[in-house]
C-alpha cells in the first residue's frame, strides 16, 4: 500500500567500541552523508533484544508493575519487561520475565509489537507480546538489584493512566495506545 | 482515579561524568537499593528535551518526513522531531523544527503527550505536539547534517505503517497509535 522511502546510508569512515559492558556498549563512529558532509564523533548505544509484556488476565485486569527508575528517578506504573538472554527467542524470555517478575502465566500469546527506543543512536528492538488469560501460577522471584510492586489494574485505570501521562515508558506507551486503538 | 505506585528511590553513592558530549553525556553512578543491595556502576543518558510533531494538513494529510538512521542502519518514515534549544519552549522548538525539516506551518497547536525515552538509563522528556491545519509556508531549510525528504501521507497509509511495524521509532509510534485511539 506504501513503499519504503529512499533510503540513503551513511558510509562509516571509522569505529570503534569506547566500552562493552552490558548496560554501556558504545561505539563512535565518524561517518559520511551521500552530500560528503563528514560527521566525526557518532555515538550508538549496543543493547539485546528488549521485551515488554501486555498480560491480560481472564477477568480483564492488566498485569502491571512498579519500579523506581534511577535514569528519570521517578517511580511509575509499567509493563513487566526485559532482557532477552542469549539462547532465548524473544517470546521465550517475555514469558520468563512476566513469570519473575509478576508470577503471571499461561494464557495465549501472539507478538504485538516491534519498535526501536531510538533508531538515531540504539541498535535494538523492543518485542511487545500479548498474553490474553494469564493467571498467577508462582510466587514472584525477581534479582537482588529489583525492587518490583505488581498490580492488577482494570482497563479504565490503565487508560486514565495514559491519558494523564502517568506512564513515561515510550516502550510501554506505544503499544498499550494500540491495544486500546484495536480493542474499543 | 489511580494512586501514583510507591516511591522507593535509590541513594547515590557516587556519581561520575564519563563525558559531555551533545550527544554523549554519561553520568555513571554507585547505587544503593533500600534492601541495601549496592550497584557499583550505573549508566545514565544526558540529553535535553525532545519534541516531535504529529502535523495534519487542512485537507488531512500527515506532514511526514524520511531520513537514514544510523543506530539501527535504516530508512523509515517518521514525523518530523528535534531537539529544544536552551532558551525555547518544547511548543517553539516544535514549531522551528516543523518549519526547518518540512516548510510546513500555522494550524492550531496543543501539546499531545510526554513520554521518557528510556526511564532506566535516559533523563530527558519527548513532548509530542498535535499541529491541525498546518500548511506549506517555507521552503525546507535542514542543516548540512540533516538528509530528509517530506511526504504527505493519509491516515490510511500512516495506519498502514503502524499496523505493520514500518515506523520503528517508538517516540513516535505511541502518539501516533493514541491519535487512531482518539480519531475513529
Amino acid at each position: 500500500m506504501i513503499k519504503n522511502p529512499e533510503h540513503r546510508p551513511w558510509q562509516v569512515l571509522s569505529s570503534e567500541y569506547l566500552d562493552k559492558k552490558p548496560w554501556f556498549t558504545v561505539r563512535k563512529e565518524s561517518v559520511q552523508l551521500p552530500s560528503g558532509v563528514v560527521v566525526p564523533d557518532w555515538y550508538i548505544f549496543e543493547f539485546p533484544k528488549w521485551i515488554n509484556v501486555i498480560a491480560i488476565t481472564k477477568d480483564g485486569k492488566f498485569v502491571m508493575i512498579s519500579q523506581y527508575r534511577h535514569g528519570l528517578g521517578t517511580t511509575s506504573y509499567e509493563l513487566v519487561a526485559g532482557v532477552c538472554d542469549p539462547n532465548e527467542t524473544p517470546e521465550q524470555s517475555a514469558k520468563r520475565e512476566l513469570l519473575e517478575e509478576s508470577g503471571y502465566g499461561g494464557g495465549e500469546w501472539s507478538e504485538y509489537m516491534r519498535v526501536c527506543p531510538n533508531p538515531t543512536n540504539h541498535n535494538n528492538i523492543s518485542y511487545t507480546f500479548l498474553a490474553i488469560g494469564v493467571e498467577r501460577v508462582a510466587e514472584q522471584n525477581t534479582e537482588d538489584t529489583e525492587d518490583i510492586d505488581v498490580h492488577l489494574l482494570s482497563r479504565q485505570e490503565v487508560r486514565y493512566l495514559l491519558d494523564n501521562n502517568m506512564m513515561p515508558q515510550a516502550l510501554h506507551v506505544a503499544p498499550l495506545w494500540r491495544w486500546f486503538a484495536e480493542n474499543r
